[in-house]
């Protein structure tokens, strides 16, 4: 499934490597263990350099009558950041965000806007990939618009395979895991609701699930 | 509530005055009336001279069971763009997107992105609006993720009056009229429940409805 309207990638390999090594004797540069947060802050930006990250999402609504419930936060899945892709957070109140790096050993660089400069190539290829990563929001936003939670669902996985996936021998593969829980609250369901359906799913060959909890979806059936 | 957070705006009046004159003389500007449709193709990056637009979404889920129910689409409101804005639509099945006028005597310009090259500067304006848009969709996405519909609702007239909202009397108004079926498809309510709901809110003063069914948030109650 993934095709000519996958990720653009990062290509250039002098930079990129010019930047780890600026990173590297910078400090700017650190490892994290899988679901460890990473510390973010506005006004700088992150690359993936490996591994991959989870970015959630939490509002704290105000000016509701009931203080009490308005307390709770809702943690929202918001989407992947692979490896070669940037990142970056705008904390804006009663909005926060949190970076959770999702696999072992992800390896985050982060720097200054003002830095990117020394970089033009490179400031081109994030703000072209912010550009990319608008549009994917937009199709994230139609997908959970639908009435019906079944077509969220279906197009929920098609849109991160799309994107993610990696071939495999029957279909393509999400190369990391993701919880029920976490595709329920990216698509406004219930854990439950997602563990039924997924499971329907599987049933009717649509999609099957790999060895470490992978979400396959498979092109032959 | 408009503050430093709102959007970057165009300020290059030279450059801007330039696009002006080479799309009049490329015949690459037109005038539409409120709700009439903008035809929109990839690839090619349209800019609102006056007024506003709408974008609307829609997804056709295939692989579902039920092929009469996947025939149904919804339409889903995806966010004003506002004069001085740049907008681009990647359509991607089963995705469609829709642009429409939403004010009257809206005016745009439209160019191929290679085209742009002729103006690096604006270039540049427009890649950072489309970052800028990129975290105002994470935004919408965590106000999505919200179990209440309270408290979505309050988050997202709050996300859209920072945005657009000019400054009354009383308060903060979306400069356009917004629907509640609108609404109802942007944060997945139905239209009664926000109907409801937004009677609850002006009960409680804490928005109300001006000249033109705009909606204001009231700052002093």
């Amino acid at each position: 499934m993934p095709s000519s309207a996958s990720t653009p990638e990062f290509r250039p390999f002098v930079t990129w490597q010019g930047i780890i090594d600026w990173a590297q004797s910078h400090y700017r540069d650190r490892i994290f263990n899988k679901d460890e947060k990473i510390p973010t802050r506005p006004g700088l930006l992150y690359l993936v350099h490996r591994g991959a990250v989870r970015l959630v999402g939490s509002a704290l609504a105000s000016g509701s009558d009931n203080p009490t419930a308005s307390d709770a936060t809702d943690k929202v899945f918001l989407g992947f950041v692979g490896a070669g892709q940037p990142l970056e957070i705008v904390a804006q109140s009663p909005f926060n965000f949190q970076v959770y790096a999702h696999v072992e050993q992800t390896k985050v660089i982060w720097m200054y806007w003002e830095e990117l400069d020394n970089w033009p190539h490179l400031r081109r290829e994030v703000l072209e990939i912010f550009r990319y990563q608008h549009q994917r929001k937009l199709l994230w936003l139609c997908i959970v618009g639908q009435k019906r939670t079944t077509e969220r669902l279906i197009s929920f996985l098609k849109l991160l395979i799309e994107e993610y996936g990696e071939a495999s021998d029957r279909g393509y593969c999400l190369p990391y895991p993701l919880t029920h829980a976490q595709i329920a609250s990216a698509i406004g369901a219930t854990r439950v609701t997602i563990t039924r359906l997924m499971g329907k799913l599987r049933q009717q060959g649509i999609i099957s699930i790999q060895e470490e909890n992978l979400i396959c979806w498979l092109t032959e059936r």
